[in-house]
């Protein structure tokens, strides 16, 4: 990696909300060039008429040769696929990260197959939208947002401290490392979770019309989320099914805990725990 | 009540956040007076300070005698005991109304009491903050939120008009009327359960340290109104026990079926689950 900064080539793999978030922020950094990937052509166009690549690809292909830093941001199976088909496209010391939501299968599997002179760092920008797509891409969305980097032992101290300057650089307030195992148990219940909660939530509403006059902030808040990208967070779930399974179940402890309180009319079980979660969430946050 | 609109008397009962914010709320309608009433005297040094209210009082008295609308905005238990402590004290034609999250308890017994020369209008304002008490209050938090009328055979379609009327001038989009009992099936969903999800998933949090390092949006809102009011929250739950228990169960219902599918990586039912559930929260809010 050039020590001098970011006066390298990129390549940023899948220009939906994330990739060309990335590619956005990346632009004021001054690298010598931006290629996008992606395989739909309208994106391709878009992304060059934002003047946010400077060439453009279907697919991997031999222009990778040149490419120092590849992001790849697609789907975590789809992430795995790209690296397997453009093994013979990497130039030698590329440093390859990703944008995958889980992060020990990811990163296993991409390290069983990548060649020892190429690193990979597995990374999870934690920012994101509702609406996908390159047409709500925006800088903002990473700025004082947290930024996970799982290590590996394959993992060398420089191209970690480059990946964590790319982070920062983009706008990311706070970069965390931890394995890639305990990224995904402790994202099972921070962002797994929240999401199947919000889903559920609007699966169990009955009423047919005009809810909304009935509202206030909570519930537009705690279902904000149910807005899912169906195909993406099928597989975020069921690639991540054990640990998730057994945040629900905890969850739903707390839950039937809170229930027999309310069904019991129990003022001071309930006092104690909404005292103990008030203060519980303001230091967690 | 005078014709003319508010060149009227009024009395705010509890000057906490959304007392507070009614009075503060009212005073750009121009009417001859606004009565604060508290058991708190800073609270009341505060409004007074504030120039939201006219004078002060730390229980209801016989300047009561010459109020026309009065706002009563303490707990469910304590509205109803307010206005049973002060029927002596009530102006003939006196229009009350409250502020109480749930309204078939409050509207009964209040309705049991009131002589007919009096009367009251269930109001349920769809505003708040997670900060609670005088110093927080706004006049932003009515902006745009919805407010309930729980009209009974009791109310005249004259003083209905005159609070829906009083909602609009102070801000709220929507006024909604809908019976009592209803009223507290829909808010056991809309706001109960939220209350309840957020405190829940707070509670089965086990993390010690810098979780606040690993969330996004997605936790950060689904916890918001975990900071609970612990009295004002045990009361509105118990109170409607019956009713927000068999809407948790019909969210847990749900959630299990979520479970099931993520359990059994059954990628057609999550598909089917979150397509469905994604436009149908569209449509909702």
């Amino acid at each position: 990696m050039d020590e001098s900064g970011f006066k390298i080539n990129i390549a940023v793999v899948g220009l939906g909300l994330i990739g060309a978030s990335y590619a956005m922020a990346l632009r004021d950094l001054g690298p010598r060039c931006i290629y996008g990937i992606d395989k739909n052509e309208e994106t391709l166009k878009r992304a060059l008429d934002m003047g946010i690549v400077d060439k453009t690809s279907k697919k991997g292909n031999a222009f990778l040769k040149e490419v120092d830093l590849i992001i790849v941001a697609l789907y975590p199976q789809d992430t795995v696929k790209f690296i397997e088909d453009n093994l013979d496209n990497f130039k030698e010391g590329v440093v390859i990260t990703d944008t995958s939501g889980i992060k020990e299968s990811v990163v296993s599997e991409i390290n069983s197959i990548l060649p020892d002179n190429m690193e990979f760092v597995g990374g999870h920008p934690m920012a994101g939208k509702e609406a996908g797509g390159i047409k709500f891409a925006s800088k903002d969305i990473f700025k004082g947002a947290n930024y996970i980097i799982t290590p590996t032992v394959r993992n060398s101290k420089h191209n970690l401290n480059f990946i964590e300057k790319m982070a920062k650089d983009i706008g990311f307030k706070n970069v965390i490392y931890i394995n890639p195992e305990e990224h995904d148990r402790i994202i099972s219940f921070t962002s797994q979770l929240p999401h199947v909660i919000a889903v559920s939530l609007v699966d169990a509403c009955v009423e047919e019309n005009d809810i909304g006059l009935y509202t206030g902030g909570s519930f537009r808040d705690a279902t904000r989320v149910a807005v899912i990208n169906s195909m993406l967070w099928s597989e975020l779930f069921t690639m991540n099914s054990e640990k998730l399974i057994s945040e629900i179940e905890r969850f739903e402890e707390s839950i039937n805990k809170l229930k027999d309180a309310i069904k019991y009319k129990d003022l001071n079980k309930l006092d104690n725990i909404f005292r103990k979660v008030s203060l519980k969430r303001k230091e967690l946050v």
